[in-house]
């Protein structure tokens, strides 16, 4: 049997901290794995850019809310799930993720959560397991799925490789050259056809 | 991080072999895991009544179609995936259980399959794994997950036990008695309340 995984920011979902980064007007929360490969560096820079400008969770979030998926994505994503199982695996955090997993219908999430204090501050993050991509496409071939993985970034490379059939959809032109073995899809209609050929 | 694994026939859908005797009036095929715990034993006698009867595959999901979900069933799990993440672990077959999935909004689902002949006869089944609810919480567990699991029958036992938090939901009378060192729930009312003190 065949299972999907992908990720969902590039994906499904804009990247999300790009946009906080927007609607806040600060520049320092642009920087995604696209730019900073180690995710831990990055998390913490942003936790303390958040804290330095006093915004909390519900901050955060409301602006979330307000993101709209990506053109096309819904219709994918109930394509896909009209046919197969996916899940989606992210690195970013369920308080995060809820108000675009909602718009998306709630397909199945894996990935990290927040520490909120008394005070709705984010006083931390709390990474499930690291690269967690990956163990979860180790952990879905033990139950005897034959996993098929998809994403666009540094950090879905590892789940790439890992899963019995790995693609990129839309990644940036470094991680394009910096990965030349892995095959690229680029609109919505190439996903289907590449999961066509696939299940 | 919590991950929630449930059972779906006699939680979130009837017994699907149960409304397909009915409904074909063929009395062999209303035996369940509840009567016949080997699902081995019970998977090869029903597909050999199928037979003796000439039922192809869309003979049985045009009936499969027909069936409604429990009464407040899609509440209770739209409940659910707003607050957690539930993943479906069921040892029906995916060409089954694809109409009800719908019904549900296609929440992510594990299971088995079948095997279809160029006639669209199911010419045999194929279960993905022996015990596959029980390795499913332990790949889960190996995620760092602390999982949450429930059903509502023997082949539910093996993941309850074997989950951090597990329990019956609507078990029949002969199960209760078997396993009385599991907690039961028996309402969707009361399988909320379980779940907020567990999330």
């Amino acid at each position: 049997m065949k299972l999907i995984c992908s990720d969902l920011e590039g994906v499904f979902v804009p990247e999300i901290w790009v946009n906080v980064a927007e609607k806040t007007g600060i520049e320092e929360l642009k920087l995604t794995t696209r730019e900073i490969s180690d995710y831990d560096v990055l998390m913490t820079k942003r936790l303390s850019v958040l804290d330095k400008h006093g915004l909390k969770l519900k901050d955060i979030t409301d602006i979330i809310s307000t993101i709209e998926l990506l053109e096309g994505a819904l219709e994918a994503l109930n394509w896909i799930r009209e046919r197969a199982q996916i899940i989606i695996l992210s690195d970013t955090f369920e308080e995060f993720a809820r108000p675009l997993m909602k718009k998306l219908n709630y397909p199945a999430l894996l990935c990290h959560s927040l520490l909120i204090d008394s005070e709705g501050r984010i006083a931390d993050y709390k990474l499930r397991q690291a690269n967690q991509k990956k163990h979860a496409i180790k952990a879905f071939k033990s139950l005897n799925y034959t996993t098929i993985a998809f994403g666009d970034s540094y950090n879905d490379t590892a789940m790439i490789k890992e899963a019995d059939y790995g693609f990129f959809f839309r990644p940036p032109d470094n991680v394009i050259r910096e990965f030349p073995e892995v095959e690229v899809t680029h609109t919505y209609d190439e996903l289907r056809e590449k999961l066509k050929s696939l299940l």
